[in-house]
């Protein structure tokens, strides 16, 4: 049982639309529409030793700073959740927080304080955006293309012990002003890779009702081994953005300096180099 | 070191307006007030071990619909994080938590599922409020009365082992309603007492920097008992409303079926017949 397969059995519950995006959408009843995400972090599965309570205050808001962008909108606000084993450890950790916030152009405004065995974290982003400016996983067409931006596989390398990509892994930068550039430019479908390519592309996909055909030789990787290519195609914690858009489009993404992968048809499943690609990447399991 | 004194230590960060209230309130620049409130429960602490999975699931949204109602909205939409042990958990959960949101007229719209070696949730509730009507803990003025809703101290009782007040530990009925006819008839200040009444009055006096006097007479407890009393003032996880207002609504606050129970003057801390009341109540302690 892994926790797309558990989200399955409540979206009778919540509502199909609901469970298939990483943010919400609601109405302000004025045109525009007010996105939230919500995450949770805890120190074993999603916080590697090495990292400072500073910068898990940073990846703890740019998770959801990056769910609120790759709707196409501007994070404006965010609310933090602490769950602490040992007190001292949340001014740091706020002030990474903080930080991250102010640097893509948000505030954090309020939060809640616990105490907690494993230091645990949840995250809430706001944001606010013009209905013709919302971007959700859902709207890719026959015959518009794949593209991404930054480079695939870097978090993953840095998790194997390539210290050189560490600064990916530790503070990441969520792509909050592409987010928004790429929802104006017209992208019919947009998330964040931050579950690995793969499994983003299936979850594209599967939201879209469409196939998804990518091309390995396009992908942004670390350099040209086998081993970044594993890492490009299903390692998580990379924060770039996926998104399908009209061919005719193609030159002002290129201009954009996004990467196009592939494309999309009619029909269903995720094939790279004409096979069918393994939905794997960062899933929570369960026994 | 307590929750309290801890929030102290970032409240330079945040800001003190942000972090001296339960529930954050945002403009959205058409006279309107969003307002978001997020909350962090867990098993060992949070949860008697003899709820149901669907009792947690709706005190963990009621906890939040709490706050937000406390701010003199309705609350509209809920987001819930939950840290899973066990996946089979999560679907009667989530139906505890629905069920509590669809009967106050809020709807659960989202949230992250992650796996956890401790059952942990966190839900974050919105509510949109006219500016003219959004109560804070800021405001109460020389004079005022002090007033609040329900009965104190069952939520303590029923932890102590009365079983005849289990309901309102296990299935707490938020005052959504209430809280906001009251905004609407104009309390200067807010809050409610889900961390016992002398916490929630020291809450109160200090952010309106003023100081509260009760009468232990006029408190609703569950009878006449001392021990009673100790739940009225001491005990948490009651989800009345806790408010002043000026004098001449007197009648009109009682017609509503609140309680009277002291009154507002210049000055600071927190009285109760005479003596000064012992900031004791529902506390997250580290040691």
């Amino acid at each position: 049982m892994n926790d797309r397969d558990l989200l399955k059995t409540i979206s009778p519950l919540i509502g199909t639309t609901e469970t298939s995006d990483d943010c919400a959408a609601v109405p302000l009843g004025d045109g525009r529409l007010l996105l939230s995400s919500t995450d949770m972090l805890h120190e074993t599965t999603d916080f590697p030793r090495e990292m400072t309570e500073f910068q898990k205050g940073w990846m703890s808001v740019a998770v959801s700073l990056s769910d609120v962008a790759s709707s196409g909108a501007q994070p404006s606000h965010v609310l933090v959740a602490v769950g602490l084993d040992r007190p001292e450890r949340l001014k740091p950790f706020m002030e990474g927080a903080c930080s991250c916030a102010e640097t893509y152009g948000a505030k954090v405004i309020g939060g809640d304080i616990d105490s907690h065995q494993e230091f645990t974290v949840v995250t809430t982003a706001f944001g606010i955006v013009p209905e013709s400016e919302y971007c959700s996983r859902v709207g890719a067409q026959d015959g518009d293309l794949i593209g991404v931006t930054g480079v695939l596989g870097r978090a993953q390398a840095a998790l194997d012990g390539h210290v050189e990509f560490r600064e990916y892994l530790f503070t990441p930068k969520p792509e909050v002003e592409r987010g928004q550039e790429l929802a104006r430019m017209g992208v019919t479908s947009m998330m964040d890779v931050s579950d690995g390519l793969s499994l983003s592309l299936w979850d594209l996909s599967e939201a879209s009702g469409k196939r998804m055909t990518v091309c390995s030789g396009h992908l942004p990787l670390i350099d040209g081994t086998a081993y970044a290519q594993q890492c490009g195609l299903f390692g998580g914690g990379d924060f770039g953005l996926l998104f399908t858009f009209p061919a005719g489009k193609s030159a002002e993404v290129l201009s954009m300096g996004c990467h196009i992968i592939g494309e999309v048809s009619n029909g269903s499943g995720v094939f790279c180099d004409g096979n069918l690609l393994e939905k794997r990447g960062f899933l929570h399991n369960w026994q």
